[in-house]
């Protein structure tokens, strides 16, 4: 097993020779021989043990099973300890996710500091058909069938296609320590009931199924790329991106029957979750919209436009007070007091200042505002109504901005002035507001 | 569970109504609910029931109680009967995929004959569940994980949503009887295992399993449609179709990382066997071929030529006796006494007719054929020298025919005429072979 097992790293990890590696080690089986190995074949290794602190003194005791075997060996080691289960609690993952979370950011971090070219893990085969049954009991899809890659960025997992009683039988030959973890022993969780009823039952009806089973991988993750192949292929085809919006053309989209697949592919990693809303705005009405914490998704007429939103910042009001002379933020507005009106524009309004209640108010429109269009007689209109006329897109109507005095709007911003607020015969101080 | 199941059908197969069915009817628990279920709903339907012959005397008994059950409630029925063993061996199949075989093409037959709109089947959730881990259990691709679809043109699967044990409930509810096949309860067949072993760990380990794994479907479902998407895609990038041969351009196949998935999937239907040589193509030298039966892949430079291929019409030899005016096939050439020569041509040339052994042969040209083209004073050349100094295609090369009188070549057909058969001073029959 010995040769078996350095055969596979020669050939297939050259490329690790003379780099600084990182191994994340546990103190059980896998990782054991993991480091025996790699040791033995003279790579540049260092060790890495997390405490996650979940089995009392046990975690202590593989804790310095690991640190004497480091010294005793000669090879460098990184130790922590984590708190995993008020990890746990405050970030509401299961003590499982905890661990993993905990441990990758402190492999990263290490990698980072320490300058480390790879970390490396002991994963095996049977882990591999272990995860996939776990994720086929709790439901999953193909990316939950596909397997951990032996290599995947910074992360190389070298043991990957040996099972573990391979990694067993070598370290039983090396005359290897290894500490048992008494939690694996128990059907405490999910992963240790499959790995003990489940994959020995497969293993009985096929007795070479673990490598049937890579095969089987190996197609899933082509599988895999060809999906994704697919997903971009008509993301090129539907979608444009102009000024940090994605524009969704629903007339194409609509033609391919399986959309929904790739709205959830393209849309999955801007945190949606309401992925029913989303699929019924493709048929929904112009204007709805579904938002996740920082983007929302708006359909507009043909289109799903998908843009960032902070809506806290979309409810914000901005004050003005009296002469104050300018704002910057969120947009650039100057106040003059002037002796008489000049030719007015969409850009600079003239209002009499003694109708104006201060603060003034910036702020974005909402449903039911009204204003009296300048040179309408009094007239009232609704600003929803004042945008249909004026054929504004959603996106364009989201972008306007109001300027008020208490309730009262006295300019749409860069487009129309209120009646109410314009310049009389009676007027005594004459203010020009300016749009920068 | 009467209800449930009829609601179901109510909602979701409501096109079925004074459409003709034929319900394929075993026998069993399953086929004997359908068949309750949709007589009750006062569907229009048959029963087919094959006999398999493969249980001896309960085979015949499962036969005679269905038979009777039409009889007593006046549905139409067909009954045939199968020599299953003598299928399987004379196909070299298995008994199961013989016994399939055997059974969809008689339903498609009656579906014909009869004017059958639909087939019903009564396959079940558990069914999907088990053929999934029976293709896990084997090695699979992502369409051995997608499961049978509840319609698939003109078959229609009503219970596919349902388990066996709700199927069960609904025929103990309603006293319906139903015939148990003995070989299910034995762990002969390897669904029966997995059926009696593993789907229930399933269900231990999630109570909830069956319609998790029905989601979980419906998923991979779903990324089986974007592989296809992918697959037609690409082929559109990468493919071009001319004169019944498919052109692929390796250049821009290359590009992607997982070709050889798409190369399976466009030349799977052909046919072919040895994946290996076919990826090996890819960068094989030019002139490199893979067959299939009836298939050709052809590496050409810096194309894959796909094309049908007919190995035995290849290498046929056609004959040509003394005094044919005329050949039709596989060329039109014409034979004709001439007084004197005329200006010749690439198609037509004059020949000395005292120098032809009869009969002449029609071949195409095979490794080591060589020649001494007219005009080059007798100098003998290669043919793959001639063809090269042409600069013909390697499909243009494969469409060349040689006149041959004996082994000596007389014509290149449409190229060049061989030096030793013109028309010298001496000769006293000028015979003009013409190509229509």
């Amino acid at each position: 097993m010995l040769e078996k097992l350095q055969i596979h790293i020669a050939q297939n990890f050259d490329f690790l020779k003379n780099k600084k590696l990182l191994l994340a080690t546990s103190g059980g089986l896998d990782s054991m021989v993991m480091v025996h190995l790699l040791h033995k074949m003279s790579f540049t290794i260092a060790i890495a043990h997390c405490n996650f602190q979940l089995r009392g003194v046990e975690s202590f005791e593989d804790q310095n099973f690991v640190n004497e075997y480091a010294r005793a060996n000669k090879i460098p080691i990184f130790i922590t300890q984590f708190d995993t289960k008020a990890f746990a609690e405050d970030y509401k993952v299961s003590t499982q996710v905890a661990a993993r979370d905990l441990r990758y950011s402190w492999f990263y971090e290490l990698l980072e500091n320490e300058a480390f070219d790879y970390i490396l893990t002991a994963h095996h085969a049977d882990d591999n058909i272990e995860t996939f049954l776990i994720n086929l009991v709790r439901g999953t899809g193909l990316d939950g069938l596909t397997g951990i890659p032996a290599i995947n960025g910074s992360v190389i997992r070298p043991l990957m296609i040996f099972s573990r009683l391979e990694i067993e039988s070598y370290a039983i030959e090396n005359t290897i320590s290894w500490r048992e973890d008494s939690s694996n022993a128990s059907d405490k969780y999910l992963r240790n009931k499959i790995r003990h009823h489940l994959v020995p039952l497969l293993k009985d009806l096929n007795s070479d199924f673990l490598s049937t089973f890579q095969k089987t991988q190996a197609f899933l993750q082509e599988a895999q790329t060809q999906v994704e192949d697919a997903s971009i292929m008509v993301y090129q085809q539907v979608a444009k991106e102009k000024d940090d919006q994605v524009f969704f053309d629903l007339n194409q989209l609509k033609r391919l029957p399986n959309y929904t697949s790739y709205l959830y592919q393209w849309l999955n990693e801007y945190g949606f979750m309401a992925w029913q809303d989303i699929y019924n705005l493709v048929d929904g009405q112009s204007g709805k919209q579904v938002f996740s914490t920082k983007y929302r998704l708006l359909k507009d007429r043909d289109l799903l436009i998908l843009s960032s939103f902070n809506l806290e910042l979309e409810q914000r009001v901005y004050s003005i007070e009296k002469d104050q002379i300018e704002v910057k933020f969120p947009l650039n507005l100057s106040f003059c007091k002037v002796a008489d009106i000049s030719l007015g524009s969409n850009k600079a309004i003239f209002v009499d200042e003694d109708e104006l209640v201060y603060p003034l108010r910036l702020r974005k429109w909402q449903k039911g505002d009204s204003f009296q269009p300048f040179g309408m007689e009094g007239q009232s209109k609704k600003i929803s109504k004042y945008f249909k006329d004026e054929k504004l897109s959603l996106i364009e109507k989201e972008k306007i901005w109001l300027l008020c005095s208490e309730n009262k709007i006295i300019w749409v911003v860069g487009l129309r002035q209120d009646e109410r607020f314009k310049i009389k015969n009676t007027t005594s101080t004459i203010l020009q507001i300016k749009l920068e």
